[in-house]
């Protein structure tokens, strides 16, 4: 490839960077054009449904499915032993296979065969005719279990003789990993502190469940598959496990009605699916509803951090201790143990601590398998980190903020290369000055005014208090991603990616991307994703990867295609390469008026004359950016929170928070990114949970139970963005912005409850209910009376 | 690319090449598993019915819609006022735009505005719910016509006032070509012979109808196309005349049930759909019926040939001159005027002759366009030619096969390069010796046998005789064929082609292809094709160019694919590469037992691993093979018939065709090729016309009155297939075989007509009739008396 460090971009030239266009992807959302899985109906379909388990920790004894097979237009019923030949959905090889061989053994089969490991594991399938038909078949299939006892909190589940995998234990995965001296600084710390803190189980939860749609062409023993998000990891799995060659399963686009890492999984239903269907030889559609969503999409979240400090007297960390259990549920997904590399190494957050060690135990128990769910690894570490922070200002007798301004990293701090590995690249933060972003935050909101309006409101009787959590984000993760770019005749560009829609907008960023490059409106630009015909090597969208590396990608395939341009425009032209230009989508003589534009030398370029020339037709480039390194957001977020001593409810006041940026594409999706992630953390510090009986029945099985914070629980979201760090980790200058807004929202809402209660005590468990509120409350003006 | 010339298949190795496997399609074929367009359907289709010309020349007043409007279930109806903005079908450039500007003057608008031109020509449009509500709709429409004398034959077109393009005249294209002093020829000859050939306008007429489904995805903009034959030309034409970027024109497989060349247009049926699929946002499903077809699909073959030769006294021929007018009908179509200007060189055949000179006029007239049908412009040229020297012969006073023997080429003529250019290319002849073929065919069926039972079955009363045939084709016409092959760690080989699948093997031959060069059995090869979105580049099957051009790609990407195949396997295995051999689908050292199979290699370049080392994913190479040259495959046809003078019946009692292939890939699908070519020859000589009234009124619309061969008219071909003369302008040696089957069916049944009657006349327009064999034999026995 030719060098294309040289920016093709002319400073004179308009920039799409940095501009709030319009999304992309919203007409035909808001039209109701856009095509989802579930909208798509082939004739000769059948509708999958799934018989689930209903106890936590069971022996299957027999299934019975001859009435649900009598039942009229029901053409085929599934049991485990049906599909015990495909054994178990492995686990894509991120390079944690060798380091930890034992992760298949917790790969979960299609259809239960033995035993089950939590309620709402596929046990059986019915394929019908009819979605309503498949349902009442389904009740129709009995099993026979042997209950066993339920293992659920993650630390009992190492010290109880209840095997999950008889033989292997509970725990999956120990991750041991440190820098620096850490017994010695606590050997020598002048105040030490510790503290156990729980987040709790919950996850994202799309508008739209899960679903798929398999249709088979049995003629040539090829499936095509739409409805999944990450087209390239199922892909391969998928194949895997058929026994097919990758290019046999082909996915095919359609709309995603939300992700945020929680349907990224290669599910046992969509096995189900695809082996039915490639059987049978016709469609199978699944969808499934609310209930089994609640269910059956993996969980997240469920941590114990004990977690403890070594401090000067200056309340400067000398070193940071962690031992973590995180809740793994029954079975190992895609992304673990992805996620449980990132915890462990995310608790240091943007702070200079010279001495870490940790031991993560990622454990086995009988519930809902977890995966990512945005902010993985960092909303739970943050929140351990930060209330310990805040435990160790009151010990060192300092306020919140000069703690955190004391320890945060500077920019003479930088590079900071601590020497410790976060999957499986070494954690190095070379950019920014996180002390000075949190001064330039409090300066921009007038922190005073923040103090000084707090205790007004007091003086008034009001329970007000505010917190402070600052985050860091590890986003982007390698290892490449591609991209193309196509100039069509018809005044069109055509971008392909390997990232997927998912409601981020990475439509509208690649566009922007590929409009800056090329001078070309993002209105012409169509990006084009999640078809595996047209992009068969990618990565997909995860990990705030996207700006980066599928930007990137396109990037460098403008770039090449503004390069090809320009070569045959010198011949179309007759004008010496080095005097030409772009300029608004064309390529021009710098020194006459001579001018062709992209469009038009893409028309010249039919196949045969290109062929003749020994050249590619058309206007077009592929391009495969490589990037290991990750890049390090960081920001702050402070929340002023009031509660309701009548009623344990809360408002919230104001909601601030705040992130370098690097350098943003689009800044009013970046506000719809971090005002989204600000409601989901605030979600998960107040609202959600997924509760279970003491025998491992979920108590959140629907929205009765399970609460979300609707539009009238949404703060105004006060954001403050700064783009004093660009990047110097890709030329685009940017860093991923998907999650920061979520990272520090549960550590912030809770020392605001503390400090709005007033009652000394210390939130050290998410969510805090209204219920909680309410009896610390009440605790309270007892002893105050 | 690395040198590919080295052959990677060491000749102890098995040959797949030359093997008569079993065709790789007929499994799903036979078995009902294949998918044609007929069998897709989608929710919310609606079906198209065309609603067509009743006359042959009109003015159309009015079109009156109302009605069918009304009627329930048709949600459209169009007419050419609404189309009348896309213009008429573009001509896909094939280097004809700038020798003949004038071609687009005569392309046909998707539905007719002011006039019509042929009867069957599409006037209107109705989109309805159900096909039969279409069709009941359609007849609704009523059209007001003011009618225009018919202009019927091509010889008086040139004549006549009436002007189906007012101010253009009915000449389309004149070409005008020769080599070599032709009037010296024809002054210094001892014999001249002159007389007028006219062939029957007759066409394909495949199983399958033409037919298509267009769904649109209208959230995107994107037409996904199945039905269609030649999909990249139709893609790229169907986005021209919509305004749409080729890519957003997604052309999906689905089986071709005989294409021929006739379904290889891009009709006006197809625009219509395409256009209303995307206005509606409803796929648009259409299948027109065989009335339909019979009118509607492209007519062929209807040319007149006034040629003479100028001859010594050996009847050595000294010089040709031919005037050719190649009846068109009503607009030029993509084939055109290729096919014309094939017609006006293939004329000389593989003769030695040493001057030329023709004038070809290709005339509209008021019937059915034409295309290219199976051996477009050699059957017919070669009826003219091979019919002239018949008569020749008797001139000279020598047999027919003397007056061949006497001019055909031998090797020693080669390098034979008269001077001519056939569709850009120069004709050159550089390989075989055609009169020493026509020799060793005649040693092959021992020739004086046939003569001696022929004069014995005279003897017997019988009406029986001999006639032959030359033949020569053209096969192969550039520029390029793309060609992919994919290892999968499943155990399979991917081939993508550029070329597509009509019946005639290629998914069998490639799959052979493939196999030798990569030693794997071609059962584990699927021949992927007609699919725009993994073969974004490709050319097609036609002008019999598959084997050689998209065989070309095929060996050149396996051998792409063993060369990275022992790069990796030399690392793999660790064993030098000079040191490893392909052996049974597997990379091999000469020295040890270390070997690793190409599936094996494939599994462990998964993208990850792969993108670390700056390599692409997996086993797989990709080609473009580039070759101009066409080939020239020769052969004789030799027919023995008796004639039933009671009833004008015939019977064939032998039937023998030969070829030299230079190399056959397959001899099962080359004799498969010959015999359904033969066939078909037989077709155009004894049964099937396009007959017409005075006022251009059709009169075969049904196989009732078009005539088809069937399995009872079928002979029993004899073939001798010889190998003496492999190729040199192709590294598979092969030439192409698809259409020399029928090329010299028309003489050679003509001749032997002429001898069996006996009546001294002589054949010089098919096809010919039971009725004129009939009448022929009462004047002969008359004069007889």
């Amino acid at each position: 490839m030719t060098n294309l460090t040289e920016p093709a971009v002319s400073t004179r030239n308009k920039s799409w960077i940095g501009e709030s266009i319009r999304r992309r992807e919203d007409e035909r959302l808001l039209t109701g054009k856009a095509l989802f899985a579930a909208d798509i109906d082939l004739p000769h379909q059948l509708h999958l449904r799934i018989v689930r388990s209903t106890y936590a920790h069971a022996r299957v004894l027999a299934v019975d499915v001859a009435d649900a097979k009598r039942h009229p237009g029901v053409r085929l019923v599934l049991t485990g032993d049906d599909l015990a030949h495909l054994g178990t959905i492995p686990l894509q090889d991120l390079g944690y296979h060798e380091e930890y061989p034992q992760i298949e053994t917790f790969t979960q089969p299609p259809l239960a065969t033995d035993r089950v490991l939590y309620v709402g594991q596929p046990v059986a399938a019915v394929l019908a005719e009819d979605p309503y038909v498949a349902e009442d078949a389904a009740e129709l299939v009995t099993v026979d279990y042997e209950v066993l006892p339920a293992v659920l909190d993650p630390v009992e589940a190492l010290a109880t003789d209840v095997e999950l995998y008889p033989g292997v234990g509970n725990e999956g995965v120990r991750i041991e990993k440190g820098y620096g001296d850490v017994d010695a600084a606590f050997q020598k710390a002048a105040h030490i502190v510790s503290h156990e803190y729980r987040t709790g189980r919950h996850s994202g939860v799309p508008m739209e469940t899960r679903n798929c749609v398999v249709q088979p062409d049995p003629g040539r023993d090829v499936l095509f598959v739409s409805g999944i998000v990450h087209v390239h990891d199922s892909q391969k799995v998928l194949a895997r496990i058929l026994g097919m060659p990758d290019t046999s399963v082909r996915m095919r686009h359609s709309e995603i009605g939300g992700n945020f890492g929680v349907k990224g999984d290669i599910f046992p239903e969509y096995v189900v699916a695809a082996w039915a269907a490639r059987h049978l030889g016709r469609p199978v559609k699944w969808v499934e509803d609310r209930s089994e969503h609640m269910v059956a999409t993996s969980h997240a979240r469920e941590q114990v951090h004990r977690l403890e400090a070594a401090l000067d007297a200056d309340g400067r960390i000398l070193g940071l201790r962690d031992e973590i259990f995180h809740n793994h549920g029954a079975y190992f997904r895609q992304a673990e143990p992805l996620v449980s590399d990132i915890t462990s190494v995310i608790v240091v957050g943007p702070y200079r601590i010279p001495s870490y060690s940790v031991t993560l135990h990622a454990v086995l128990t009988n519930k809902t398998p977890v995966a990512a769910y945005r902010g993985p690894g960092r909303y739970e570490s943050t929140f351990a980190r930060e209330r310990l922070l805040d435990l160790a200002s009151q010990t060192v007798g300092i306020s919140a903020i000069e703690i955190r301004r004391r320890n945060l990293l500077t920019a003479s701090d930088l590079p900071w290369n601590p020497g410790i590995e976060m999957v499986h690249e070494p954690y190095h933060f070379v950019s920014g000055d996180p002390a000075e972003h949190l001064d330039k935050a409090l300066t921009h909101i007038d922190w005073d005014s923040w103090l000084t309006e707090t205790e007004q409101l007091r003086g008034e009787g009001k329970s007000v208090g505010i917190g402070v959590g600052v985050l860091m984000d590890k986003a982007g993760l390698g290892l490449y991603e591609t991209g193309a770019v196509e100039v069509s005749a018809a005044g069109r560009v055509r971008v392909l990616t390997g990232a997927s829609s998912v409601g981020q907008g990475i439509e509208t960023v690649l566009s922007q991307i590929a409009a800056e490059h090329l001078q070309i409106d993002p209105e012409r630009i169509d990006v084009v994703h999640s078809d595996t015909d047209l992009v068969p090597d990618g990565v997909g969208s995860w990990s705030s990867r996207s700006t980066v590396l599928a930007g990137g990608a396109v990037r460098e395939a403008a770039l090449a295609v503004v390069a090809k341009a320009k070569r045959l425009a010198s011949t179309m032209l007759d004008v010496p390469e080095e005097r030409l230009r772009l300029v608004e989508g064309a390529i021009a003589d710098s020194e006459s008026e001579a001018s062709i534009s992209l469009y038009e030398i893409a028309g010249r370029r039919d196949p045969y004359t290109a062929r003749l020339e020994d050249d590619e037709p058309g206007l077009a480039a592929h391009a495969v950016y490589r990037n290991n390194e990750m890049n390090y957001p960081y920001g702050v977020t402070i929340v002023q929170i009031e509660v309701d001593p009548a009623t344990g409810g809360h408002t919230f006041r104001r909601f601030f928070t705040t992130t370098e940026a690097g350098r943003m594409i689009n800044p009013m999706t970046t506000r719809g990114q971090i005002i989204g992630a600000a409601v989901q953390g605030i979600g998960g510090a107040l609202y959600e949970e997924f509760a279970y009986e003491e025998d491992g029945t979920p108590i959140a099985t629907s929205f009765m139970d399970y609460l979300l914070p609707a539009a009238q629980e949404m703060p105004d979201v006060e954001i403050f963005v700064t783009e004093d760090a660009p990047s110097p980790d890709n030329p685009l200058r940017a860093k991923g912005l998907g999650e920061v807004g979520i990272i520090a929202v549960g550590a912030a809402v809770a020392a605001a409850l503390d400090d709005a209660i007033g009652d000394g005590l210390h939130t050290d468990r998410i969510p805090v209910t209204p219920q909680r509120i309410f009896e610390r409350c009440r605790s309270r003006n007892k002893t105050a009376d």
